[in-house]
């Protein structure tokens, strides 16, 4: 692998307009959101700056998608809210070291898998239950933030608690605050619905006026910051404001990590590592296929993992592919991830020489832009296209979101994933096996349920749709022990391999128990179409070698066979010599 | 469901005497073998026995196996001893009752998984990984129970700390404790090996000697207590006995079950569940098959539930089907689960009358049969066979086993979950996909890769030999997405769907997405041999919608359409306006 990312080697000159315009938007988007997911996460908003710098430079040398927006965002926050206000008081310095810590386990376990080439694990989780988790997060998220447009004190363990403890805060509402909040709230969903149509109305091309209503929430920043400051509601009304922020770049170096912490931090950075990849996936392989490119599961672990170290070694918190940033960075025309090294860098000034900016930007602002873009995430379309199409998948989705909103993020995505495993394992025990009869006349063989074959009197056929392992030989087991239970002269059970590319360890020895027990009912197992290399391994056990003579190379060959077996007047017993 | 099980409802008297003959002989082997595995869990004597009554008696009322013996069993003694140990002192009250919630926790899931017919979560373990489990178990049993062997104290939290402090102990051996039980140790394994065919030398029937050399333990047990008795080795050279044993028979009562309690048990109690039916239904249906009988998941899993309940309500701990007596209880002729019953009456009989018979027994004697016992559980056989056929099978087992005796059960157990779950979704996320071309002059499409066929110009024909779900689509996409970018003059690819039983929402999604892309790409989605039921639901689907006029009934149909397509002179675009 050569050190230099290929986007490097073949850059050319006409790609540099596109990634300079879409590094720069991205940064005026990134600048909110990242102040707005360290207060989502508990965590300074210098913070969230830090992990909007060498995260993203760090994802651009080993990530593979090309206009993937990586930084802080709002589930992944919320998932470092949960896993760490049990251990450390919110926006202590025990709190920020423990951040760091999540991040450098999370980015660990991500570099691990990639190097073991374990992208697939992205597939323990469905899609229903995806988007039953992030809606979940979205509605605790969205609850969690209403007290900072109230101006009140309120959090609750969960959402009811939480609302509980809003009504009773809500008589000590700060008006000026709610004013602001409000405001801004209004402001961002107008924004969102129709500041678009409204520019292209007013003449500007569509796609400027999509990205110009995407920083909105921008410019609801520096317009709030700018009357805070001007009228100092702060010290009038008691609005509560970001304040001094930490001018400079972050010091880098390693977070002291204490076997402790690993022990109460290695499962949620697991979640954190299994829901980022698989968001972060989803996002750059649909923006990718837009533009006929590709990326690569395992290289897309590196590169979030290095982004994940960088983070923690930057004073950061976990970090992802964000979905909101992808998509106007990839419609700003970035080409590369050069597009991503520019935010970095406009990051690092900003964070260098303008901290004393965010000042007077009311915490208000930030409540109100994290509640419009995670409220957006609330995916009501899937929940109504999967209750159309597949009750169980919808099933899935509620019970993942109800999981999330009544137990918090961690229990909620468990159940999530023990609800797609738990279909995975149930789908798997239930193979598509059928017993197969000779069409009339022919070689071919079919489904004797949905065809007008013939059969051989004393053979059963049963053809398994699926390769034989673990979670559903049993069922295999069953359907023969059913079907020779209901025909007691039967002489000869034959398996058809044609569907089976592999038989584990478990199956195998499903397969010689029953043979065993076939034979001491006077009944002998066969085989037809077994592929080259299942024979092959099959041949050296001890099963393969009782099997001799009794494997065809097609169903017609064993029809054959028994059909001359059963009508050969001195040998009507299925005991095989050989 | 009738309330009397079929067995009584059809009850023949020429069952009668190998029921009752099974039901003496394995209460000769209960007897032992309870006191010892309570023994194991850290429990009172009489605990065991109690679990010997009520359970037995649950299952045959429920249970579908004839000859399962269920009862106190090695590795789920040594789960209950590692779940409660952080939280009571092994033998107070308070670990007795902690014992019954567990048994209690453990049959409520069993029972409710029986209704819920959730037998199939067995296949959440593969065969190599309930292999490597027993003997990664065998090896911390036998180890933990060499102090009582040496007659000193020692108890290290994993077997290399139990190892070290066995080592410090060795010292302060009491030496006629080592006598009573090394000389157990060598007696029971001289039986194992030799006294079945030296008893048949002597003329007797080979199935007698066999199931008279099982019942050694009970002549060490005998031979040992009336020499400690004899000569009062307990108070003479400070030999450990098992001393007072309540009689009377059990209190019924639910056990006091608080929220902490629960909280802290739910999870050992799954665990138990899983492994204790996974163990008992392979027992059941290997003994099973023998006799040409059946069993039935949904049903062992309540049988083995209330028993459960029952032990938990008359103080006993989590019991299941035991391997050795179960096949006892088979060779010496049970027919019925009235064996178990007579069993179950015999142990009343035992507990209401004869517990100062164990007075004296001494507690390296019980040690000595769970080492022989255990040590026999450990499989390097199917080590040994899972080398040779699959070697990722065989570093299942081995990781396994190293988890048990590096880590304790519990986490040895989630890793073998852990790893067979990361198996299935790994294979699942590996179908099989072939490209098809059409066999020269005929109606039949064949794997290019392996069949002399023709191929359509402009045509890309995938099979995918897998219902579609959501751990595979993304690999269909990967192909489709490849084979596209190789052959850049693609106008359509066709999906032959004749191996698809069902598309879930998660791939319907990935397929929707696809569709549009390629559309994007002038390129247009073909599909053929949809399945009846699969295509019925689909049409009720956006993607349905959008592909109407292009579902073909057979391969050769889509070809044909293509290949018209291509040589109409008027109409070479993909675009189809139906």
């Amino acid at each position: 692998m050569n050190l230099v990312p290929g986007w490097i080697r073949t850059y050319q000159k006409s790609w540099l307009s596109g990634d300079l315009i879409a590094g720069v938007i991205v940064t005026v988007m990134l600048i909110p959101q990242s102040l707005a997911y360290a207060l989502l996460a508990g965590l300074p908003p210098e913070v969230g700056l830090y992990a909007s710098i060498l995260p993203i430079i760090a994802y651009a040398m080993l990530g593979s998608s090309m206009t993937l927006a990586v930084g802080p965002v709002a589930v992944a926050s919320l998932m470092t809210a949960s896993a760490l206000q049990p251990l450390a008081t919110a926006g202590s310095p025990d709190y920020v070291a423990l951040a760091m810590v999540l991040s450098l386990l999370s980015g660990g376990m991500l570099l691990l898998f990639g190097v073991l080439r374990l992208g697939f694990l992205a597939h323990f989780l469905s899609h229903p239950v995806i988007s039953g988790f992030i809606s979940g997060s979205a509605v605790l998220i969205a609850v969690g933030q209403v007290k900072h447009l109230l101006g009140v004190k309120a959090g609750g363990s969960d959402v009811l608690d939480t609302l509980v403890q809003l009504v009773h805060a809500l008589p000590g509402t700060n008006l000026v605050t709610l004013g602001i909040g409000a405001g801004s709230v209004l402001f961002l969903v107008l924004a969102r619905r129709s500041l678009s149509p409204w520019l292209v109305r007013l003449g500007t091309p569509p796609r400027l006026a999509d990205i110009a209503a995407k920083l909105a929430p921008m410019l609801a920043v520096v317009v709030s910051t700018a009357l805070v400051a001007a009228v100092r509601w702060d010290q009038s009304a008691g609005v509560s404001i970001v304040g001094a922020v930490p001018q400079g770049l972050p010091q880098l170096g390693l977070p002291s990590v204490s076997l402790v912490a690993v022990g109460s931090l290695w499962l949620p950075a697991l979640l954190i590592s299994l829901v980022g990849f698989v968001e972060s996936v989803s996002v750059a392989q649909s923006l990718a296929l837009k533009r006929h490119q590709r990326i690569q599961p395992n290289r897309e672990l590196l590169g979030l993992g290095a982004a994940n170290v960088a983070s923690a070694l930057s004073g950061g918190f976990p970090v992802t592919g964000g979905f909101a940033r992808s998509v106007v960075n990839f419609a700003a025309g970035a080409n590369t991830p050069l597009a991503g090294v520019i935010s970095a860098g406009l990051m690092g000034v900003v964070i260098a020489v303008l901290t004393g900016l965010f000042h007077y930007l009311p915490h208000a602002v930030l409540a109100a832009t994290i509640i419009v873009a995670v409220v957006s995430l609330i995916d009501i379309q899937t929940l109504r296209e999967a209750w159309r199409y597949d009750k169980a998948d919808a099933m899935s989705l509620l019970a993942t979101a109800g999981g999330v909103i009544a137990f918090g993020v961690e229990v909620g995505i468990l159940m999530g994933v023990a609800l797609s495993l738990g279909t995975l394992v149930w789908r798997s025990s239930h193979p598509h096996i059928a017993v197969v009869g000779r069409v009339p006349g022919t070689e071919h063989f079919r489904n004797v349920a949905r065809h007008a074959v013939t059969t051989e009197p004393g053979l059963i056929a049963v053809r398994v749709d699926e390769s034989l392992y673990f979670a559903n030989s049993d069922a295999l087991l069953d359907t023969v022990e059913s079907l020779v239970a209901a025909q007691p002269d039967t002489h000869y059970v034959l398996l058809v391999c044609s569907a089976i590319n592999q038989i584990d360890t478990t199956a195998l020895g499903v397969l010689s128990d029953l043979e065993r027990s076939l034979a001491q009912r006077g009944m002998a197992l066969l085989l037809a179409e077994v592929k080259g290399p299942v024979l092959d391994r099959l041949q050296n056990t001890p099963l393969g070698q009782r099997l001799e003579g009794r494997v065809f190379l097609s169903t017609h060959a064993a029809f054959d066979f028994a059909h001359r077996r059963a009508t050969a007047p001195s040998n009507p017993s299925p005991s095989l010599a050989r």
